[in-house]
Parts: structure tokens; C-alpha cells; sequence
């Protein structure tokens, strides 16, 4: 064991631990959730290039001496391959606004380049806030880094959304020609192809990359160089224009330096944002699977439309029960992500004065909902979408049966006609087609044109009809 | 107008309202939802209450002279009668923790009392503060008042929770015959009757009308007499004990002293409670809305296992189509309950030091939540629940159907034997009891008893017969 | 009285009403909150809008006679001039995804039309389904209008953002020369200007200005067209290109139809980011008027380095107290804003197969949303912001005296002597710049120089005078 | 490897894993979060408990096989020990309420039954479904499981309570005579004694173990014997009775049946009301860390009226701050927990006909609440409230100054008179005390009496003090 020293007294930390005397007192003192920051291995990744970069900087304006500063580069460096795993203790559920993840860094990164100088872990050859830290606070280090952690997991999760675009495309497709019947209120309404039922999940996942490629300059845009309040002071001339310089190049990552530090440091809501964004691609695709367990209910009792890929039993008790598992989870997933959005408005929101000190609660729910979504979707892709089958005689039955196809007949004889025949439709317990026929409201051949479920689902067909009959009955009238 | 003045400055008002400069000032300031408390009578009520039980105390412990004291009880009593109806100008959204809405009351109150004795609007021969207010603050009357108020509207959902009791009741005879088919992750499962399962609604609903009696006695622990901050400053000796003999008499209400004055007004989980209990009740009754919806999709191509009646045209489109409107509207306010459990939330959550001043939100959310169910819940038990009809043969032939019904063949012969039959069952499109006689599993007589839908909902028989049977096999292989 | 009759049965309604049985039986359905629609003019507005317009395009494509289209545009006309005001009766909490708003407007025109014609209320000479609705559908026309609805909202909620936007710029100009301390964790942390505190508050309106801009595109992004379920059954040739041609001349809102018609019905996160905007907009107001709650604190036992304007009384039983009501009342209406937030996610999370049919309560809670902070700013602006006044004299002793002024030495020496030099300030309660001097450590000019708290709000002097230092101690270390 | 095969086909799994098919496809189908249900020990604990009750039970009533019985007793028994840690490696985030889980547990015990009577893992000598899950369902064991569950954690939070409890007591005690000023609307007012107000957290405290108390019998009331849909099918005569005799035996914990099986399954208000329970526990512990956040506020330029220890450096920057880190943590797991119930709220609404599907995730954030309060909760009261110091010199200083104290004037003089004296005192920067004697309202003795902050804290002597002054000066106006 090694004995630290700080201003609240000693403490014994094993010889080989890399970290120091803070991050064993914020490890002490946040033991909370048995978590720890190593299952964001971007945001240790993300931080590191920023000390890196600082260093860089520094070492750049003449005020950090070449050795500390290569120290500190090597350091780093070995930290964002992952070498430095099992060194970052702490729990997200931390106060202080993500001083002690701060001060880890620079603790491990100071250690470690006390060893390339020669030292020992301990020393102060290179010191983890003077040098490590140099230019910057937790307040503006943090914030930086987790809106580069939201970029990369964007990417990812990018990734993933063009996993799902793909299948839903593929569904579109092979689907374009089957008739079924869409519903409204859960009533039976008027047929559409499952092909452009699901381009409407297309259009919705389309609609969200979008949304997350826009959602990207909201994370790009960071506080760095503000320090710990917005002044700037601490740095010395020259390093906010250097770090800007080094950093994109360091991460990959082309951030640009925020307008207004205080700013900034005051306000959150470009978290929140990320959280709706989150929540925004959640709804749909919890609704899709809500879509998916409601078509494929049955397989006798239900709405028997779909055929979900079985994918595990699904009942301890219920022989040859199959359940729509991956629907549910992709839901469940979905529901997580609201609650974690809740977390993250109320962290937001309870901002004050100069800081917005939540940012670990904040940062923990982000993360989670961008983990989740991103290991959901592709499984919920692969394991579900993609295997949907269609039983399709179903379907057509649903769509000829339909009284909601009375609107046609709307179209051409008004509204108060349709009804009638609806309703005599309902009573007889036949189709519209069928009343028309026999009510001699049209010819059989006009009346299976017309109530055709193929042709309704067709803009162009249906409306092209509509007005050669009323041209037809124009003419017929007028004559 | 007549012409008013406070340390702010001075301001005119029509000579014929009863509220005096500090409502005019708050009615001012706080034009923001357009609404006003005026939709609460029940607050006015019970904060009338409270000032003509304060007013009767501090005359009681001789504090208050006799004639001004009647002066207010009486001004009180018409305000309770609700004579002064459209005095209360305030819009609910308001800072300062309901000052405004106590001096709302108070210079009400002075002014009619002013008339009594003799004087007109406007006049100080009773003063709001000093004569009406008196032993008061508004940081205990307005909590105080807000619990007695819930209590009241707590007292009237009631009565509505009784009248969808009854009608559950009715159901549950009604249907206490039909065989249905249970459904879980919304694939069939095995049978139920109808009655069995709206038998679950009842229990619900019996459990939330015992949550709400219970909810009572928070209501009822009120925080008055502790003044501005919980040290009763500013009352006379025997005030306290004299007010909770006089308001449970004035008001109806038993009303009890908190034990501890500073909780009274510091915290104010017992809102949340309140609105939590709300929320509890609104998920029961969105279920119940969504079984509805679910059970009456069609009418030909859903569940169509239920009707309800039809209360109105569903589209303007589609003519014949009827929605189930009445459920929708159910689900909705559920909805507006959970949102208003969220502001309830945030608002208590923010409490700080020795009060909490989030009352006027917290306060029109929690009646909000209790006036739409208090007024959904007649109109869903009435216009919905009383009305729905079985469509019986669709839920037999379910019921017959059903795949997992091979689960009493499990309870016999292994899960694995039964998982075989569900799947030859599945493949050969027929049913679990068609199996078991082919394969020869059971005796055709056995089998029809065993697969008998009646038979698998009633605990009683389906047991004993199975322990028969087991007890037949048993016997057979040891003779 | 006069009798109406629909499918359900007959029904009487007063003589003078322009709405027919449909509204009608809505009126009588939903009486669940006491409100009606009437108090979202721009929504009645905005539907009477695409009415006006589709008439206008039926008429342009041959298929409405140009009479009936004449007296539709006559009526839709007056109702858009609000003279059909108090015909409007429906609760906004319903079922059916807004069929009956959809109806009521149908109606309306309907029997205003009759009127035009020379018929009478109640006649059939215009048909509200045939004519008013021709080539619509309630699921095309109410997503529409309540988008054209929201676009209308976010004009009305810019000009007031632009209000305390001036506000907020003028405070900025006031205060750019007026030290403060910033805290962070509320702990004393280093000088600000209270001109850059607000700068911060400066640059988040002047983000969300943007966000509302943005948003614009997504209301003006409208299904109109789809009919009921996406696939446009039910119009005639050329209506769809002739609506998008009328509409925006007549509304002046220039809506663009959606790619795709089954999304524009199937998905509401257009509503959700809609929400989310506006939420992202509470969290930076309700800081604001936390941040002033908190810097007002006092007047003696606080933060006091702010006073509020005074707008009322503060208390009913203390006399001269001063409340911060007008933040108060901002947080407030924040509050509110977070939970109507809630009740959108459930409801846009909920939406199913083809149509989201839960349009009224995400209506009404984006309705009121932006209504509340529409009236809210301009008050929180005018009666609060613009007058606030600086304590002077507290904020510059807390600037002067907070020991994290060591930062600036931590700068030059190191963060460990400057742990010890805070310290001994704060053992020896005194500043920073006093130890400094005391121990020797700078010359005193240079002291009083490094830790001027203005120039520790300046970047620039602060980091070239550090900058300086340091090549002065190398020079003499070196020399 | 060994080789399973269920109906959807063959798999191949570890020869030494004690689960089985059911659980391996769950695992490769929910690899969602990273974690696994073994950090819910408790629940598998509880579960394993249910499994070996139900084998007692079946033995006797005779219908499972002694040796069957004994040996899945005993390998329950080991689940229960710990000793199959590592062989639940399902991820909570899981479709099929809880299925796999049910599985997991059946297969496990199966398998080391397996093993007692001379099989190998794999064999089926003891079967998952067959045997082990005798008598149940996934749908009765898995919530009746998660409510034991619960009732164990409601035990350790418990425990939890009653320390902080006696931590605030003993603060009670200590603070029971330090002055202090009440602030109401973040605005001086009255005196009060930190013993006072800390007495509003020590009955906060009280109430909600009360709270947790009441809400053990929610968790106590289990659907075991409800198997799939409430039916019992499934069950042997004697079963329902026999295992609630069994588990209360073998668990510790007296559970007890529910009245109605169907309302057990369909309806998981239960859940929302422990989720709400912990909400409440929330928004006082957060108001606490608040409150202490806020008079620690400094150490020179806040409130400075209480220190918090330091238990760790506070900045990166900024050499000597100290952050109230423990109430910021504190206050983050209360925004978890708000978060986790919004989740919870969401799956209990969205229960559908027979069951509620989404225990999982409801389990899963129920859980987690009850983990970070409890963990939270000591290291609260040990590493902050117990150390809470009193700055009594400003907290004396702020209750002599503040202009509030005139509401004794205005118990006395009336409201008006009272008001300028506050408005006096605050011009002249004087004392409201100081005002009196210098406007020769009362005798200086008086004076002094009546506005010192220690009587104005205690109601009895603050009350009778105002009664002996109107006597005496109704005497002397009297005589």
C-alpha cells in the first residue's frame, strides 16, 4: 500500500492502482449502484483525448515543459487503447458535476507518466491537476467529453438504424402487392397494401436518421476552454485556439468551440435534446412493435395477419406457446427510455446560476438509452422484421369484408346512401359489394371495379375511376 | 372605481367588487391561462370555512371583538353559499404559495363584512389581514385548505367508483357463463369466462375504492395553526385548540392537527400520495378502456369478441363505421392524470427549507386529475361498461381452438408429450381435443370432458378430474 | 327545437345552432373537463381553412358544383372571422381522434351554407359529409390543421421569445461591467460580470429562437390528402395538387404536403418534437427564475446581489414581505409544461396500426403548453427581468472574498501551494490576495494586479498577464 | 458441449452450465444491457423459494414422486444457499413476463435434481416444465416472486430508515436551542430553532417508515396457485392450499393469497404503488440534500449557516473548494428514481386483458430504486447529515435582522401599522426591534422581549406574551 495526502487527511491506496488519493475518496464515498464509469469505455476514451490534446496544446503556447507534455501525450495515448481498464473505480452516481471522473483521468494519466519520466506512481514528476489538468476544470472537461461520447454513440447507433432501414425496405418490397385491411380506432377501415402500411415505418426511421445525423452539431458544439466558469480562467494565450486545433485531429471528432461559455456551463438543454431525439426514434419503434404483437396475435383468436419468427418457447405451462419476445423487449426498451428521459429533464432543468452540476445523472441516462436502442435495434431487426410473414389469406378476407369500403360508394352517392348500404351490409351480414349488387346500385362488373380491394389501396386507380363514373353519370344525366 | 392603496403604490378598482388591491395586484400579474379559481368551489368553500372557524375562535379565546367576528362569519356563510361568485378573479397560476388566493378570500370576506357593520367596500372597519386573517397565514390555510378540498372531491369520485362498481357487478353476474379465451403476450392461451375476467375489474376497482378511503385520513391532517413557518407565531392562546373544534362543526370535515407543524409545511409528499393514488386508479381504468378497444375490434376483421353500444358516427368518411369513442376518451384522461402526476412530481420535489411554495400548481393538477375522473368515470361505467354485449360464438369457437388448451394434457402426460400435440395440432389446423382422440391419447369421452372449455375455467373441476384420471393411470400401472 | 336523425336515432337540438347531430351527440358523450374547443380559435380557424380551400379545390377540378363551393367558402369565411363563435361546444377530451372537431366544422359550414342557398339550418342543400368534407377525412384534416395550429402558436411564442430576448440584451449591456462571483456545486467559485451571467441567458434564448424556426418545417409538413388511412381513397383527380395550391393562399401558411401519406397518419413524433421543443424551452426559463429566486434571496439573510421589481404583498400575516411571484409563477408554468410533455409521450407512444387516434389530448396539451409560455414570458419579461436592479456592493465583497481566487495561483504556482495559500485564507478569514501578500508570494502591486476580480473576468488580460508573469520568472529563474 | 432440442430446433450449450435450451436461446436473444438477473440475488432467492415449496406441496398431495421431490427440494436448496451464482446469466430486458427467467430457475433445479438422483445435467429424470414448474406458471411465480422480492428490499430500506432517523433525531436534540430564520418563498422570514426545522425532517422520516411499513402487505399479497390466466389449471386438489402453507415456512416471508386470481394477473397497480412509495421517499430525502446544499451555500458568499464535512476535494481548478457532494448524489438518486417510476408507470398502463406482460421492466426499475435508496440512504446520514455543523453566529445575525419579525407588531397593532414599521426598518437598515423602541412603540424592555428570536420560536411563550399585552392595554384603554 501507498499513503496520499491531501487537505482532508491521508490515505492508503495498493502500490499498483494507478489512480490516486481523489478518485479513492470519490470511490469511497459513491458506492451506490455497483457500477462503475468503465461501462462507458467512449466517455474514458473521449476524456483522454482531451487531456491529450490539452497537453498537446500546452506543450504548443511554450507554458507546459516537452517532456511533461510527451509524458502525458504517451499516457494518454495508452489509456484510449484500453490499456488502462480496471483503474476507473467510480460509480455514475456521484456529486460534484464530474470532478472525481475528472480528476481519475488526470490521476491514471499522471501516474502513468510519472513511470515514462522515470518516476514512480505517486510522484509528482508529472501532477495530475497542474499538468494533467493545465487549462482546464471538470466544468468544461466534462460536458466536452460527454457530448463527444452522445457523437460516437450517434455513429453507432446510426449504424444500427441503417440495419433496420434496410429490413423495413426489404419488407416494403416484398410486400407491395398484398392487400390488407388498415384500421383506425381499431375498426376495420379501408384496405392499403402491407407494403405501404410499412413504408410508413420506413418514412419514420428514414425521418430519424435524419434526425440524428442533425442531432450530431448539437454534440459537436462544446465548452472546452471555458474552465470553470466561463472566463477562461487558468488558460494561458493561445491554448483555447490550439486545443481546437489538436482535438479534432486527436479524436476524429470535429468539434467546434462553443459561442458563449457561460452559456455553455449554464444550460443543459442541449442534453435534453439528445434525450427527446432518443425518445422521439423510441416512439416508432415501440409502435411498430406494438403493430408487429397486435397483427401476429392469434395464432387462432386474434388478428392473425403476421407470422412472427418463433424464436424461443413461450410458455413454462402452455405447451406450443409462441410469444412475440423480441416486440416486447424492443418495447420494454422503449419504456426505459422514456423514464430515463424523465431523469434527464428534471436534472436539467434543476440547473442554477453558473453550472449545471447534474451532468453525471444526466450523462448515465443518456448513455443508457443510446446502449440500449443501439443493442435492441439490430436484434429486434434480425430476430423479428425480417422473419415477419404474412398469412395472407387473412388479410384479403379482412379487406373485402370491410363495410368501411362503403367510402367509395360515398364518393359516388354520397354520404348518407353509403351509410344505408352499410349498415344494410352489417345486418345481412355480406359485403358492400354484394348490397351494391344487389341493390342494383351498379352494374356487378362496375360493382367488383369499384370494391375491388386491390384498386382502393391505388390513389390513381380509385380517383380515375371516381371521375369517369361521375364524368359517365354526368353525361348519362345531362343526356 | 374607488381607489386603493398598499406600500406598492396606489390602484383603482370598480366600486362594486369585493376583492380589495392585493387580488387586483395578483389578478394583474398573473394573466396566463385564462382560467381562474372560480373552477375550484370547493377551495373557496373550504377557505371560507376556515375563516368563519377562525373568526368564531379568536372570539371564543377573546381576541377578537364579537361584533366583528359575526360580521365575518357571516360574510363566510356567503361565500360557503356561494353568493360571491365571481369575486375570486385569480388565475391558479400564480407565485408566492397562494397568498393571493388567501387575501382573495380575506378582502372578500372584509369587504362583505364591512357592509355589515355598517360600512361599505373598500373600508377598514374589518381588515383583511388583521381581522379576517387573524391566528392565519397563508402557508397554513392554503394547505389546509387544498386537503379538505381533496377530501371533498375525494368524497365525489367515490360515489362515481361505486356507480362502475355496480356496473362491473352486473357484468360479472352477467357474464358469469360465457366462455371466453384468455390471452397472454396476446396469444391465445387457455380458457376463461367472461365473467371471470371482468370479476378481475371488480377486484380492482373495489381495491381502489379502498385506497381512496384510506387516502382519506391524509387529507384530513392538516397543518393549521402553524402560521407562516410552523411556530404558530401570531396566535392567542387556545386559538389552535379552538379551531379544531370549530372547523370539523362549520365544515363537515374532521379535520386533525398535524403532530408536527414543521413537516406540515415543509414537505409535501402527502400531494403526491394523493396524486399517486390517482394515477393507480387511472391505469386500472385505461386497461380496462383498452380490453374494451381490443375485445370490439372489427366489427369483422379483430377480436369481435364484445359490442359496445354505439354512441355516435366514427368517421366522416367512412359511413356506417362506429368507434369506440367512449373507451378513447377514458384512455385520454388517464393519460392527462399521468402528466399531471409528473407536474405534481417536479413540484414536490422542489420544495425548499420551510416551505413549499409550489402549492397553487400542485393544487390545480391534483383537482384537475380528480374532476376529469370524478366526470369520465360515470360516462365510461354508463355509456360503455353497462352496455357491452358478448358476440358468444366467436368466443367459443376461441376458446375451442386454442393450442395452449394442451396445457391439461401437460398436467397429465409431461410437457413434452403436450408440446408434441400442440404442434401436431398447429400443422393440422385442428384442435388440441381433435388430436387427442386421434393419436388415441384419451378416450373420446375423456377427451371431450378434459378439453371441455367450461371445464378448464372451473378450478374445482378441472383438478378433481385431473387428480381422477391421475389416480385411474396410477391404478391401471400398479394392477 | 329541430330534430336531427343519424343511424343511432333521432335527436333534438335548439332551432339557432349551426352544428347538426353529430356535434351534438359529441357534446353529450364527452362532458369531461367543462372546456370546449372554443378556446383554441386558431384550431377552428385553421380547419375552417382547409374546408374553405378543399371546396375551392373541388370546385377547380369539376367535381363540387360552383354554388355549393360558393356557400362553403362563404361560411368557412365567417367562421375564420370568428362570427360562428360559441357553435363549437366539444369538450376537447374525446374519442375518436378528433371526428367530432372534424364534424362540428362540417356542420357548421353546412348549415351556414343551407343559409346562403336559401335553405334553412338543417337542410340538406349542402351535406356536411358529401360537400364540407369531400375528398377529407378526419385523419388527414385534423393532423393538419393542428400542425397549421402549432405553426400559428410558434409565431405567436417568437414574438414574445423576441420581447425578453430585448430584455434580456438590454440587461446584458446594463451589467457588462458588474463584477459578481460565480458559485458552482452553489459553492464560491471564481468572478464573473453579471453581464456575462446573462449573456449565458442571452445566448439559450437566442438558441431556442432557432429551435421554434426549425420547427416551423415540421408543422408546415402536412398529410392533408391522405384521407383516412394514407392511400387517398376518396378524392378525385388533381384534388391533392389543387389543395396544396389553395391552402397556403388561403391560410397564408405555406404547408407542404408529406413524402409519405401512411407515416403522416401512422407516426406522432411530430408531435413529441413539437413537445420537446418546448420543454427544451422551459428548463432555461425555469433556471432563469431559479437563479433569480436565488440571487434575490434576502433581503438580509441571502444571497442578495439582486432585488425584484415589487408587484404585490408578499404575505398575509408578515407585513413589508417581498415574494418573488413572478419567477414563481415561471417555474410554475414550466412545471406544467414538463407533465403536458408526459401525457404526449403516452399518447404519441401509443398510437397504433394506421392512425395515432389520440390527436385531442396531444392537442390539448400542445396547445397549452404554448399558450402558457406564450402568456407567461412577456409577464416573467416585463414585471420581473427587465427590472431587475444589482446589489452592488454585496456582489463585489463576494467576488473579492472567495478563496477559489487561488485558481489564479494554482495558474502560476502550482495547485498544491494554492490548496495551502486557500487554506490559510480561509483559517485566517481573509482573502486570497491578502495571504498572497502576506507570505511574500507576489509583490503586493502584482497581488492586487493577479487578483483584481475584474481582471479575473477577463480572458484576455487574465491569460496575458499570467502569460507575462511567467516569462518574467523565467527570465529571472533562467537569468 | 452437450446438445438440447426444443421445438424450434437444436442447440448446443456448455456441458457444465446447469441451465438449459430455454435459457441459452432467451440469453442469445436478449443481449441487451450488459447485465444479468444475478444482481438481483433476492429474486432468485424468492423464486427458488416458490419451486421448492411447490415440490413439497405436489408431494403432499401426492401427486410428485417422493425421491423427484427431495431432490429438487435440495437443489433449490443450493439456489437458495448461492451456490449456482453464475448460472443466470438472462438479461433483464426480456420479452414473455419474465418466461425465460421462470426457465431459467426450472432448469437450473432441474438439472442439479438431475445430478442428486445419479442423472447428469441435460438428463430428464427431473423435468424443467413437468416437475420443477409443477402446479405453475410463469404468470403466478414470476410476480409473486418480484412482490417477495420487494418485500425484502422494503426490509432493507427499512433498516436503512431507522438509521437516518436516529441520525436526524440526534440532530434534533443537538439543534434544539440554535436560533435560526425560516424562509419562506426563498424570502426572510420568522425565527425558528434548527431544531425545528430539522424536526419537519425527522417526522418526514417517521411518516414514510410508516409508509414502507403499510406497504409490506402489498407485497405479502401474492396470485401464487393462479397459474397461466387465473383458472389454477394446472393444479392438483390440495395444491393452492398446501403451498401457502409451504412457502410462508420456507421463505420467512407470510405471504398471503390473493382474493382474485384474475384482478392478480391482469392488473399490476401493486407495483405502481410501491414505485410511488419510493417516489415519496425520494422528494423528501432530495428536499433534505436541497435544503443543505442551500444553507451550506459559501463558505463566504451564500447562506453560511451549516458546514457539511468534507469528504473530498471539490475541484479540478479551483485549489481549497469543498461541493456538497453526498446531497448531490442524494439528489441524483432521487432523479433516478423519479425516472424509474415514470418507466414503471408506462408498463403498468399498458397491461393488456389477462396479464400484465411487462414485469420485467417493471421488476427491473422497482429494483433498482430500491438498491440506489438503500445504498444511498447511510452514506447520507453518515458521510453528511451526521457531521452537519451550525455557523450559529450568521444563523443569530439572520434571525435579529429580519423585517418579517414585524408580524408580532401586526399580531399586536394590526397588519398596517405592522407594515410600516417593516417598511421603516428596511429603509433605515435597522432592526424591526430597533424601529419599535425608536418609535416609542412599545418600552424598550418590551421591545426587547417580544422581538427576540428565541420567545418568537416558541408558541406557548409567543402566545400568552401577546394575550398579557392586549389585557394590559385593554386594561389601560379601559381604564
Amino acid at each position: 500500500m501507498r499513503c496520499e495526502k491531501d487537505s482532508i487527511g491521508e490515505l492508503y491506496l495498493p502500490m499498483n492502482v494507478y489512480y490516486g488519493i481523489q478518485t479513492e475518496r470519490a470511490r469511497q464515498n459513491f458506492r451506490i449502484s455497483g457500477e462503475t464509469i468503465e461501462q462507458y469505455p467512449e466517455l474514458i476514451w473521449c476524456i483522454a483525448a482531451i487531456k491529450k490534446s490539452a497537453a498537446l496544446s500546452n506543450q504548443h503556447i511554450g507554458v507546459l515543459a516537452p517532456d511533461i507534455a510527451d509524458a502525458i501525450v504517451k499516457s494518454a495515448d495508452e489509456v484510449m487503447a484500453g490499456k488502462m481498464s480496471g483503474h476507473f473505480p467510480l460509480d455514475p452516481y456521484q456529486g460534484g458535476g464530474g470532478t472525481s471522473i475528472n480528476m481519475n483521468l488526470n490521476e491514471v494519466i499522471a501516474n502513468r507518466a510519472n513511470e515514462f519520466l522515470g518516476g514512480s506512481i505517486g510522484d509528482e514528476l508529472v501532477h495530475p491537476n497542474t499538468d494533467v489538468n493545465m487549462g482546464q476544470s471538470t466544468n468544461d472537461v466534462i460536458p466536452s467529453a460527454v457530448n463527444m461520447t452522445c457523437f460516437l454513440y450517434i455513429q453507432l447507433l446510426l449504424k444500427n438504424l441503417l440495419i433496420i432501414k434496410k429490413s423495413v425496405e426489404k419488407k416494403v418490397q416484398e410486400f407491395s402487392e398484398d392487400i390488407a385491411l388498415a384500421r383506425t380506432c381499431l375498426q376495420d377501415a379501408i384496405p392499403i397494401t402491407r407494403g405501404q402500411q410499412f413504408s410508413g415505418y420506413l418514412s419514420f426511421i428514414e425521418r430519424q436518421i435524419g434526425e440524428f445525423e442533425k442531432l450530431k452539431s448539437v454534440c459537436l458544439s462544446i465548452p472546452l476552454g471555458a474552465t470553470a466558469v466561463g472566463t477562461s480562467l487558468g488558460t494561458y494565450p493561445g491554448y483555447i485556439e490550439a486545443i481546437y486545433q489538436f482535438l479534432p485531429t486527436v479524436s476524429g471528432i470535429p468539434v467546434e468551440k462553443k459561442d458563449n461559455f457561460f452559456d455553455g456551463l449554464q444550460n443543459a438543454d442541449g442534453y435534453l435534446k439528445i434525450s427527446s431525439t432518443l425518445k422521439g426514434l423510441a416512439t416508432g419503434l415501440s409502435k411498430m412493435a406494438k403493430d408487429f404483437r397486435l397483427l401476429s396475435s392469434g395464432p387462432r383468436a386474434g388478428f392473425r395477419e403476421i407470422e412472427l419468427p418463433a424464436v424461443q418457447a413461450g410458455s413454462s405451462i402452455m405447451p406450443g406457446k409462441i410469444n412475440p419476445v423480441i416486440p416486447e423487449m424492443m418495447i420494454q426498451v422503449c419504456y426505459q427510455v422514456y423514464g430515463n428521459d424523465q431523469t434527464v429533464t428534471m436534472a436539467v432543468d434543476n440547473g442554477e446560476l453558473d453550472i449545471n452540476v447534474w451532468t453525471p445523472i444526466i450523462m448515465k441516462n443518456l448513455f443508457g438509452s443510446f446502449q440500449l436502442l443501439t443493442n435492441a435495434i439490430p436484434i429486434f431487426s434480425e430476430k423479428c422484421l425480417e422473419g415477419v410473414k404474412l398469412i395472407r389469406e387473412n388479410a384479403i378476407e379482412y379487406a373485402e369484408s370491410s363495410l368501411s369500403n362503403a367510402t367509395i360508394v360515398a364518393a359516388l352517392s354520397g354520404y348518407k346512401r353509403a351509410t344505408q348500404i352499410a349498415e344494410q351490409a352489417f345486418q345481412e351480414n355480406v359485403t358492400i359489394r354484394e348490397v351494391v349488387i344487389k341493390n342494383k346500385l351498379m352494374q356487378e362488373s362496375d360493382a367488383n371495379q369499384f370494391l375491388d380491394p386491390k384498386l382502393l389501396t391505388d390513389h390513381n386507380k380509385s380517383s380515375s375511376l371516381l371521375s369517369n363514373y361521375l364524368h359517365r353519370n354526368q353525361s348519362i344525366s345531362n343526356g
